[in-house]
């Protein structure tokens, strides 16, 4: 039984470890990790966790460190991956190839991980049949044969706020259950459906906002927040 | 003095209203809104919000609605703008131009709004001097002249883990306040610096692993999250 922060915490740890274990080393200073081993204290503070809830998690997917060099970095990234990953892959599809669909296939597509975007859908007839970022693009009344066709189960929904209710059920009916949602509204779908929402726009707009106001201001703000 | 939250569900329902004020209508079925007028719990149950939240926060920025019509869309729509926007525009910089920065340049640049991304930087020659998605690219040399330049108060991080903490250093002494980081770490900033962290990467393998195991399962763990 796994939380879902649980799920991120992992995630971004091989994201940071990755960084650490790359030929470039780490520009930002991590004196105490040579890239091959990382001390739970250090890989905490790039993560934003206490050391603690490092350890904890890495042990709750069964992994060991030695208490003089810390975790074997390839070993640790290594066991995330069995733990976060489909051991045979796992494929995914995007709806909407707007820019920000386009954006978001160009940044996965250009990862490599175990998960694949596999087909993008558009109602534009002109982007059916085109090859974006190399993903095919389909029309919409394809969805659920190419779907069921890869077994995806993952979609990623890109089109824009007045059709992503619309978008999600039909997802959902091919057989999708997890939902990456970068529309500006709050998904209405069934229990068994996973659903995370990206909002960059609102991120953005806020991030402007706070930015015009001075620290004095923003410390109120914060104690308003939390109260 | 206003709380993190109020600022981005504000950003939130000024999305929420374009979308139900655009010539396409609102596909999803918004039965009572003609696009002119909404009431609050149909905007709430949209954003995803509580119908006595919309009513709290629209009358902290001052504006009212009528009880038998609701809100004037269009009004509300300028008055959120009023309260979230910089009377004059604001200036963004980027840093970091390779598949994710040059998919966000795209995604905001193809946006119309108040604030504007005014200059790309990126450590590699190549991208320097070059305009992408209609964007000016600098060197990192030119950082804290174009800052200072532009005025711009607003940094994009996304550039590699590894590099996060630095650039963000270098961007909040050319004057930046507000950092929107795409890199998979926490930064250290000092307290004056508002930080939003948006990571794609994460997102899209949490709900990847969560499409993968079923409701039960999924129930236990949203649970075990709360407890």
């Amino acid at each position: 039984m796994f939380a879902a922060c649980l799920v991120k915490r992992l995630s971004l740890y091989r994201r940071v470890l990755g960084a650490l274990a790359s030929p470039e080393g780490w520009a930002g200073g991590l004196g105490s990790s040579d890239g091959e081993y990382v001390f739970s204290h250090d890989l905490a503070s790039l993560a934003g966790v206490s050391a603690a809830q490092v350890r904890r998690d890495v042990m709750t997917i069964g992994y060991t460190g030695s208490p003089r060099r810390g975790y074997d970095v390839a070993g640790l990234i290594g066991r995330i991956g069995e733990f976060l990953d489909a051991p045979g892959g796992q494929s995914a599809v995007l709806v909407g190839l707007g820019h920000l669909g386009k954006a978001v296939l160009a940044y996965v597509g250009g990862r490599r991980t175990g998960l694949r975007i596999v087909a993008g859908f558009d109602v534009d007839p002109a982007k059916c049949g085109r090859v974006i970022h190399g993903c095919r693009c389909h029309g919409m009344e394809a969805l659920a044969e190419v779907i069921a066709e890869h077994g995806a189960n993952v979609g990623l929904v890109a089109v824009p706020g007045a059709e992503a209710q619309n978008v999600s059920i039909q997802l959902v009916r091919a057989g999708v259950r997890g939902l990456l949602n970068f529309a500006p509204v709050r998904l209405q779908v069934p229990e068994y459906v996973f659903v995370e929402d990206v909002d960059i726009t609102v991120s953005l707009e806020s991030v402007a906002f706070f930015a015009r106001h001075d620290a004095v201001r923003r410390q109120a703000m914060i104690k308003e927040a939390v109260r």
